[in-house]
């Protein structure tokens, strides 16, 4: 039978230097030196060092060091002591310590363990230092991502899951039976956006995706999640100063805000630092003659690969925004500069190898030529008459963009995979826990 | 060919009374009076009288009045007037005027269609004054959910959308092919929720949720938003004081932030504003004894229907917490009081009918009562291998809930159907637009 206690959070101790407090949390870890033991303690607002001297407890308490184990859950009472050897700057001397419910041994080992048993013990490795920082950053770049759009008249118009329309073929898309016929899962919220833009001027969406790639690189998940935002009367270039103004806001922020979490992730914040307005805006055709300059190969047409991603950022301390692409890399919605051969898209590549975190572009707004287009690509006209709509009905320039939480997070954290930038990840060989 | 000018947002007018200014919108409605007429421009951020009068314009800009349409889009230039008749507090006084596109016959005239026309026509609908002021309410309430959290140091852990098990059986849930084998789309997140707050004290989830319920009621989506916290440390008593604060912080804060939006709906406010701290708080006995007490006919033992939780929320001004069940109502993962007879779970019941907008309760915690009950409800144990592991390692009391995103938003606008409330909603005789 587990007890219960009030709780008073680690983050709030420096109020108290001096005082006795109480605190519920759990073990982190456990060392003693001579007749002194120490045990870290977690509530989820900080960690704490506890100290225990025979001199200030019962000997109940201090024998308790012989049963306590890694991740039994405590209730301490003791006095904050200014300590500034810890980050935290306060320790607790323990006056009392109640047992809650001793953690049987514990499989997550403050030692290393492959990934795959780390995955498997998701639910639990969640309660270590470092995914404890990720978790915190991510939250952070979330709310900074939130706050940028609702302080700047966007209106929160949430895209749906479910979409009627495979048009594109279903070869990446989850599929599930709904009432006898098919819905398919949202790869992106964009089109939606565009009706929400005509109705609302600027508006966002910001939840989950999903993509049933075939694809098990370190930059990939099955579900993941995107804010798109989409504005009427902004064109590339409106779009490009405010996807530079939101990248800067978030790093900025995440900066600001997230001190101690990217020390405990031992990120150079320096380079972070360096992420500044303006950002390198080129071509693709610069892009092209950047990469063969390198002497990279790479044939004209095509998409960047990581290797070409990697190479072109390695020159750059900000992300680098690629725009005017050829129109047969971009998709059937896209605008075409006046010459009709140029996509108004852009990607932006984050910095340090961190990949593509960015895609958008300015949207086709005239009503017979985007016709023309879902034709040429082979698509039923009949899954488009809603969005053609938009174009009947007061069209205006607009555009829009995406950016993939996960790999913006990992960029910021400096994590290599993006598996451990969101709670529960989802990828091809994994559904659980 | 589409125009671009830069534009001044509506909410800002009043920052400009006495000068010109220009800004972009589309036509709302259209009305002339003699020698003078009037469009109703939006943009988003609002809407604005502009007068268009033969002395203060050009002759062509005075005849756009037989060309403009309503959803036309436009450029207006002009000087902004006060109007105390307005809401805005502002007119503008048109200078010039220039047509970006002309809108074909707009298939939503300002007046009653029939719902199914309008839902078909949602990302047309969305546009009308009424809908925009449902969209600020989510928004704002939205806001208000992830700042209470976001405040009182709980973490977003977001809770996959993917699931590998289908335990209680496929009936409600929506099942799709995951590389060679089956997966289930969440219908809660709370279980990954008591993860994240043995690892992080208090968490919280906020994102999309499904159930394939063959229900028409105006209750019901197949797609809906739902925030879910869940908190180490907290008993059923802390949990429904928790409750209460939320609810008092959404209302007051819709009260405060969405005064003209709730003006637009015609929302008595001051049934909003009888929504106050203590809310009744009574077991299920007494919600059954007061049913029979008002000539009720209800079956002690089963679950409320619409009825009962109308007639049971008109003896109260505000929510009505529903405490304290007969254990075979909830779920196997509810702990019981010392009885065994009762699970502490509540439910809370909106005023003025508007149902059950939260469910909750607190968690066994004991590892073999839970094995136990899993075991008494015919579960596959494999599948809670992870989530009896919270048991294992540094059990603690805990206690959590779910609030449903689109029936607080109804309540709080006073709309009798949640399908208005989310932007492109999902039932089961919808899947578009």
């Amino acid at each position: 039978m587990v007890k219960k206690m009030k709780n008073i959070s680690i983050n709030k101790l420096k109020d108290f230097i001096g005082k006795e407090v109480q605190l519920n949390g759990w073990i982190y870890n456990l060392r003693s030196v001579g007749k002194i033991w120490f045990a870290i303690v977690r509530d989820g607002t900080g960690f704490v060092q506890c100290v225990i001297t025979s001199n200030d407890v019962s000997s109940d308490v201090f024998e308790l060091e012989s049963s306590l184990t890694q991740e039994s859950s405590v209730s301490v009472k003791g006095i904050v002591q200014e300590d500034s050897r810890s980050d935290l700057g306060v320790e607790i001397l323990v006056k009392d310590m109640e047992v809650i419910h001793i953690a049987e041994e514990y499989p997550i080992a403050l030692k290393e363990h492959g990934v795959s048993f780390l995955m498997d013990n998701r639910h639990l490795w969640l309660r270590s230092k470092k995914q404890y920082a990720i978790m915190k950053v991510r939250q952070n770049v979330i709310k900074s991502i939130r706050d940028f759009f609702d302080t700047r008249d966007f209106v929160l118009i949430d895209s749906p899951m479910f979409t009627g329309n495979a048009v594109e073929g279903t070869t990446t898309l989850f599929e599930t039976e709904y009432f006898n016929r098919s819905a398919y899962l949202t790869q992106s919220g964009q089109l939606y956006q565009e009706a929400g833009a005509m109705a609302f001027g600027k508006t966002y969406c910001f939840g989950p995706c999903f993509r049933a790639e075939k694809s098990k690189t370190r930059k990939h998940l099955t579900e993941f999640w995107m804010v798109e935002p989409e504005m009427a009367f902004y064109d590339l270039k409106d779009n490009m100063d405010l996807i530079e103004e939101f990248i800067v806001h978030i790093v900025s922020q995440s900066i600001e805000n997230c001190k101690e979490e990217l020390k405990i992730l031992e990120r150079d914040i320096t380079l972070l630092e360096k992420v500044k307005s303006p950002f390198p805006r080129i071509t693709y055709d610069e892009a092209v003659k950047l990469l063969h300059d390198n002497g990279q190969e790479f044939k004209y047409g095509s998409d960047f690969g990581a290797p070409d991603e990697e190479l072109i950022a390695s020159k750059f301390d900000s992300p680098v925004m690629i725009h005017s692409w050829p129109h047969a890399t971009k998709a059937f919605y896209m605008k075409r500069d006046d010459s009709d051969k140029l996509a108004l898209g852009v990607d932006v590549i984050a910095p340090e190898g961190y990949g593509e975190i960015v895609g958008g572009g300015q949207r086709e707004d005239d009503h017979d030529t985007l016709v023309k287009r879902i034709e040429d690509h082979g698509l039923p006209l009949s899954a488009f008459k809603w969005y053609l709509d938009l174009r009947k009905y007061g069209s205006v320039i607009h555009s829009g963009f995406g950016l993939g939480l996960e790999r913006t997070v990992s960029w910021i954290c400096g994590i290599d995979h993006v598996r451990q930038t969101i709670p529960f990840p989802r990828t091809m060989g994994r559904l659980e826990p």
